[in-house]
């Protein structure tokens, strides 16, 4: 099985677009071939420019990400996309299928597309969601669009894989869901009101002005970081029309021209590689639990935890200290 | 300082509030007060009955939340509440203050209400809400409530520490909406439509009793585990009027004994157990990495990472290796 692995990066580095499909599904299924598969491309790596696009369901953003592979597409850019579906804790499937997402047209050519679960796993970004990143990158897609969906942690999970990310709002949304984006706000380096043919669309712009100053000022008072001579911008769309798509790219361009000049693309850079380490190391933790030697002590002392005969840190030292022991 | 964290779990358990909030500030603060306060009370928890509450923003959550402590009050039992607020991933604050949250007339005598903010980090479930909920459990709490905002991952982690998830929901959100919630309507035990005196009620318990079933044939089709003879019933509440509460409280109640009858409360008392030790073993393992001489290792391999020399599973297998070596 890894030595088809490694066969299928050969193809897909070579540009075969079914090789590139088969390692995102294995890279889905876990296991052993997530190592593998990062092993053979992780040089070939760190070219694309990802971008993350969150906000509320019904912001209109899967046919902002079309509009934008579109655009950039006229620009001569390579385009990878990947929806990522919220997930059902209880099936473990996607909730939205792809049949809500790919346009009624189809994809653009050159455009590759993918939608992959969250799962709801513990330990933030999917592995398999970042390892479809480095492999559309390695592919040789300039950019990898990110779409997610909800207002969740995995929305700033998308931060550990993004490089510029989009908060995606929409006018007529009641205050309650303004305030329910709160927490997504702040991760913003550009703001897209889509859907701004409709009622309301210059208040909306006006709130999140507001909110950013607001954040901003918070931010400052608490001496968080400063966010380095860049101030997010707001652009007005109405993607089903194409409009202000131009826009919306150019401000994604002008984001990434900053990154490279402040030289926040290198701080990013390492901080999406600390991030890939802890998920790694919580993978890693997870294979060693399941080994059979381990497991059976794993299981006895969770009972004595449940049994309230020990308590779950102590168990964590001497669980830990049996891995050591078992390597 | 840890001599202090045994003197205040001891006034704790004697019945002192003051010596109860202490204990909280230090679980939010972290480090090592954390296994220090479980190793002191862990065999003096397991008793409350932990309700688990989530919903969109505007659901009127903390008015219901509320609205049954009361009513917990007038059957006679002891209630904590828990509410965890959307973390700004900026300033790490909450986003949503007790301001909001606290009724004007204040809370009912008996009731002993914490606001906490989520955090945003990894491994789910933040620890500090873990350890609250052992605290109201070892105070005497016979029922702790646990309020969660919005619809991301933190409402499914809440499952690993509820007995029973509550989902409100709430007449007039749009499909869109109802379709973000598709994720977190699998995880309810029971459902309340809050605000059921507005337009649409009754088309939003239909909609609700819809997608239950959707769900129950699709999840029975995947050979999902059988629900087990507990079908969620759907509570019609105003909470502002105290309609429709004693009602909710009986619901709870009919699934605290269900739970017991059906052996449910034993295999749930161990998935938290299990919850709780994973929790632990990312606490530990971070703790480690934090250690001077890993830490420095940790720091090179990440930046070799960055640098595209190393993959992420190697830089984590060379550090287990360390932390290994380490002990």
């Amino acid at each position: 099985m890894l030595r088809d692995i490694a066969d299928l990066c050969r193809r897909m580095l070579a540009g075969d677009r079914r090789a590139l499909a088969r390692l995102i599904t294995a890279a889905e299924d876990g296991g052993a071939a997530l190592p593998a598969i990062m092993k053979e491309i992780h040089s070939r790596t760190g070219r694309a420019h990802v971008v993350g696009l969150t906000g509320p369901p019904g912001a209109g953003k899967s046919t902002l990400v079309w509009a934008l592979a579109a655009e950039y597409g006229r620009l001569g850019r390579r385009v990878g996309i990947i929806a990522v579906d919220p997930s059902s804790p209880f099936s473990g499937g996607a909730v939205l299928g792809d049949r809500v997402r790919v346009p009624a047209r189809g994809a653009p050519p050159g455009v590759y597309f993918r939608s992959m679960a969250s799962r709801g796993r513990l330990g933030g970004t999917p592995h398999a969601v970042r390892a479809a990143v480095s492999l559309l990158d390695a592919f040789g897609k300039e950019v990898v669009l990110i779409e997610t969906v909800g207002a969740g942690q995995s929305d700033v999970a998308v931060r550990t894989l993004a490089h510029t990310t989009v908060v995606v709002s929409v006018p007529g949304l009641g205050d309650d869901i303004q305030m329910m984006k709160a927490g997504i706000l702040e991760i913003a380096d550009v703001y897209a009101v889509n859907k701004a043919d409709k009622e309301g669309a210059s208040r909306t712009a006006a709130q999140l002005s507001a909110m950013i100053d607001t954040g901003r000022e918070a931010a400052r008072a608490m001496g968080a970081d400063d966010p380095g001579g860049w101030t997010p911008p707001i652009v007005c769309t109405v993607a089903t029309r194409g409009e202000g798509i131009p826009d919306l790219v150019a401000a994604l361009e002008r984001h990434r021209q900053f990154l490279q000049r402040s030289g926040r693309a290198e701080l990013l850079n390492r901080a999406h590689a600390a991030a890939a380490v802890q998920d790694a190391l919580f993978t890693r933790l997870e294979e060693r639990l399941a080994r059979p030697d381990v497991a059976c002590e794993h299981t006895r002392l969770v009972d004595e935890v449940g049994a309230r005969r020990l308590d779950a840190f102590r168990a964590a030292d001497l669980l830990l200290a049996r891995l050591g022991a078992s390597e």
